[in-house]
């Protein structure tokens, strides 16, 4: 008798989730491109006979000559309602891809579909060298990866000390928003990244700016430092930016030319006493000071002191990814730049 | 006068290309996902310091430990009006990724966009290794990419020979359906890849089938060998092959078992007499020989004989695409895939 309660308790349970459907997407339009990138030039390498597929025809590869190299992979989605009076360009982190704001690791919606939602032309990228931007040998040193456990507490869903690869012996915050379950589709998500590779990077977000703005920019992690490059190069371009755990501010000998743009900066959960992240976050506080001395609009906000508590790094994957995103909304709406 | 004339000619001209707005899409659901992938482990590697973003605050990374590879990104697309039978999944070829079937390089809508149009649930992968899907250093051997000019003869822009660093003194197949000018544009979509990872390709691939399938499979050049691969795997899942340009046929070995799916073989222009695809066009031809002689449905066309003439190997990214597109509609169509 208790197991069958059990069941119809689940059935019931499970029945709102199944019957919920979801807003449809209207789009007027949608696509990709490739912006950015130039040709290099490689000599002196022998001609290499290939067999591409197995049990194929050989094929006679020159490595000598021209290549592609250094673009970046954009992907579109123009709502058919729109409401953002600009569009809104969506930069992830280290280690990562665009995939960040797609579907998030637990199957909910994620930043994308929210702000499409809201009616804003969405832009998402994949940096330079990573995902389908596609990448060269001829970077400087190794491109790396993390370690399937490294995330857990780089990125505080767990404090210091927490990881087991035993999920069941695995710490986490109290009232932790990151899904701990979907945390290896999470990891399913990474791709290798180098660490020499900034100037690049920030030369092909340039290339975009200058193609698809005036615009908002919303930057995640290491992208908190893209951003901020290329605001400093095209602040009359960069309307907005919008900075999600920043690993750094901005260049605050280049405030005068740049305070015209509001700053929003949102920091999760347990990053002022971490031991890493309070000097993390430090940055953006001491970036804040000198933007307002300055006379620029610069709002930090630490997600608990906004009453949203557990949020780890990974704000726009977490279980109250969209309530983040309401408060990110409404700070838009409050620049002047929602219909 | 005549200048007037002409500048009145070119904006008649131009006038319905810029009135014509394109037919919005509207989508019951959108989203992507990882499937596939496993764990492996390093042991025995140092330490390292790691200054991720310079000037930021440096970080102890260790190597060591488990480490998620081999997993595939997918990304998805249901249309409001829902009229393909099953599902279609869009496999790209060697040192590409899903980008090969979004906007084309000339700007034109891709075979994504055409899909979702006429109401299929459409599945864009990047395969194993590729793109979005990540990589990992431990595969075998070098990851190669084409050189700038490479694809061009390879991929039947222009005879053997044709090619020119010079856009004007480079040569093409009379009547060529690849828009040149985009050339560089499609360069830009290439991502490095091993010849090495076949079978680890393969079985994301099956883990993708065994998640949406019952469906439609449609490939490319390299992942030909990948859909007949699959096919054999899952011969009750995939219910219909559309293979373009594939460079194999399937195993004469297992064709008993796969004959109950029908197979679609679309071949470009300039295959027939060509020093190699003359005998990647005769694997196909051969399969659908023996296919045939089983008692199966193997149509294979040759784009010319269809009345489509000048098609490239990257027949999607060709200027009448969507024609080509049509062929496989109705052939789908045919087989009662369509509703």
């Amino acid at each position: 008798m208790r197991r069958l309660l059990t069941g119809l308790l689940f059935a019931l349970a499970a029945t709102p989730a199944i019957a919920q459907s979801k807003e449809p997407i209207a789009l007027r339009d949608m696509g990709s491109f490739h912006v950015g990138g130039r040709i290099i030039e490689i000599t002196g390498q022998p001609v290499k006979e290939v067999v591409f597929t197995p049990g194929g025809v050989p094929a006679k590869v020159d490595p000598n000559g021209k290549y592609q190299v250094e673009q970046m992979y954009v992907q579109y989605f123009l709502p058919q309602s729109k409401k953002g009076k600009l569009p809104i360009l969506l930069w992830h982190g280290g280690g990562l891809s665009g995939v960040t704001y797609e579907t998030k690791p637990d199957g909910g919606d994620g930043w994308m579909h929210y702000f499409i939602r809201k009616g804003w032309d969405t832009y998402v990228s994949d940096a330079m060298e990573r995902g389908r931007s596609g990448w060269t040998s001829t970077f400087k040193g190794d491109a790396m990866v993390l370690p399937f456990g490294d995330p857990w507490e780089r990125f505080r869903m767990g404090p210091p000390g927490s990881w087991n690869d035993d999920p069941s012996k695995r710490g986490s915050y109290p009232g932790m928003q990151f899904p701990a379950d979907a945390y290896p589709q999470f990891m399913k998500q990474g791709v290798p990244r180098w660490v020499t590779t900034d100037n690049e990077i920030v030369k092909a977000y340039i290339e975009l700016v200058d193609k698809i703005c005036p615009c908002v920019v919303l930057v995640h992690s290491q992208s908190g430092t893209f951003g901020y490059k290329v605001l400093e190069a095209r602040p009359d371009k960069v309307k907005a930016l919008v900075a999600v755990e920043p690993t750094l501010g901005g260049d605050r000998n280049k405030i005068e030319s740049v305070k015209g743009t509001p700053i929003l900066v949102v920091i999760g959960d347990n990053a002022k006493e971490h031991p890493r992240w309070k000097t993390i976050r430090q940055n953006s506080v001491n970036y804040q000071t000198a933007f307002k001395a300055a006379g620029g609009s610069l709002d930090l906000v630490d997600l608990p002191d906004a009453g949203l508590k557990g949020n780890s790094h990974m704000v726009m994957m977490d279980k109250n990814s969209d309530q983040v995103a309401d408060l990110i909304q409404k700070w838009l709406a409050s620049k002047g730049l929602t219909d």
